[in-house]
């Protein structure tokens, strides 16, 4: 038995995925008006508010599981598509939405599915977010899978290790020059300003407590992984940063590793659901054969 | 006459600006009891609540108005440490809170402070926001001021031209000759992948419809300015990148301009409280200075 009318389903994913009602209208070729009509007809079978109506519409908690569902819903079909190959006569290309770390979007993630994309014609959705957040979604099925720090898998999914991110301690030579004169110190690296992603980057105070510094220290804070190597190569601060992202920057001496030899190697698993559809299985595949040739192996302690 | 007890005002920037009670006790270096009975005293003393208790405690509105109000203050006594050195003495560099498009963050933004933040002693905090959102935080006094491409100031603030980032449409060279065999066609890109870095980002839509193709097109969604940059020359799709940020990408042949001669250029504005003290008026003069080495001149239409 088909509980769902999925046509509701689709224009409930169209307004959530596209921000707002227009568009999301204009994505499945209807006016404003006709999707109102079937998010207020989806509302009424099912008894309760599916969005919150604002600039942006959100889904309320039961629109967010039917959103679940719906995402569930087109793997599945993904799957089938490839069995009855007239089904897919001029279907969209399949979407999957996925949270990552904004170092690994920023480094090694395109080149690891790069052909993955484009052979299987699937489009990403990437939503960037720290590992807290990466996994809340996970567990919410915002998302079908996850790049972060974290190797504990959530209920109904799965994790696997895929390597370690190997950040250095970087600056300018000038800002060394005006702030370590006599040589990189603990005492001088408290004292210079730092750069840090965000309140939830503990890289930098990990380089300090590995160094024997425990406490505070001041910082910039730099919320782009981009825009974190810009403010450590313009002599903003000292900052910890994934090396394969500033291979160029490091043989050109724009940056230069402070204290050579030490490093912090952060390892990333990729989480995703335990029966997320055929498409997600082969995407977890393409990434535990790509990603070891991008990362370093992850160090048992 | 003074209405506030500043140790407490002090107490709730900690906490917002920490995110949690334990870091921002660790900042004032107090117990987290004491942090939390400040807080408490303060909610006393204005009959209502000042955070919303979570996670990552967020502030009530009138929290909101209390921070606004602190960070006014603040920058008020940094234009008084000048005349009295020994106010000076062991102080804290002083904070300013900004919020910026992720694009000038990951181009020209470093650059063009790196030297002001330096002679001054300036700690940045920064905030990624598109342009409605970042302009938001202004009207609420969460930042001191702002960059985005909106040239209409906000009440209270003052907003001035910086100058325009120029996009052009690229892709890679595999991505080409697979997508594109026969020429870089309207058509064509119609039903090869873009990338588009968010719901908000209009850029890949401009292109088209100034192609004359007004409609839908499927895209993957990188909200990522270095990770939209590498899917693009991953060969994930095709997408508009600001020409500053892949000026290695375009000699080296990884990124192609598909269709040379066409552009986007993008007008920036820099948006700041106008009684928001000596510093931010500097600093105001030292951007209206630098950021047109880096940027093209804003064209009239």
């Amino acid at each position: 038995m088909i509980m769902f009318d999925y046509k509701l389903l689709a224009a409930l994913a169209a307004v959530v995925e596209q921000g707002g009602f227009e568009r999301g209208a204009q994505v499945l070729g209807l006016s404003q008006s006709a999707i109102s009509q079937r998010i207020k007809l989806l509302e009424a079978r099912v008894g309760q508010p599916v969005l919150v109506r604002a600039a942006r519409p959100q889904p309320t908690d039961l629109g967010q599981r039917l959103l679940n569902h719906v995402q569930q819903v087109r793997l599945l079909e993904g799957d089938l598509q490839q069995w009855v190959p007239a089904l897919d006569d001029g279907a969209a290309p399949e979407r999957l939405r996925l949270a990552l770390n904004a170092d690994s979007l920023a480094t090694w993630w395109a080149h690891a599915v790069g052909d993955f994309c484009g052979e299987r014609h699937v489009l990403l959705d990437l939503v960037v977010e720290d590992q807290e957040v990466g996994l809340k979604r996970m567990r919410a099925g915002e998302v079908a899978g996850c790049v972060c720090a974290s190797p504990r898998p959530v209920a109904g999914g799965r994790c696997e290790p895929l390597g370690a991110m190997r950040y250095r301690g970087l600056a300018s030579p000038a800002f060394i020059a005006r702030h370590f004169p006599r040589g990189v110190t603990p005492a001088g690296l408290v004292r210079a300003p730092a750069i840090v992603y965000g309140p939830d980057d503990q890289l930098q105070h990990r380089y300090l407590k590995d160094l024997g510094v425990d406490g505070h220290f001041s910082y910039h804070l730099c919320p782009s992984s981009e825009g974190f190597v810009r403010m450590t190569s313009g002599g903003l601060g000292w900052g910890l940063v994934p090396e394969q992202q500033v291979r160029g920057e490091l043989e050109r001496g724009e940056l230069v590793d402070m204290l050579p030899g030490r490093a912090i190697d952060v390892p990333l698993y990729w989480h995703h659901w335990r029966n997320g559809g055929e498409l997600l299985a082969a995407l977890t595949r393409h990434l535990l054969a790509k990603a070891p040739d991008q990362l370093v192996p992850i160090s048992r302690e």
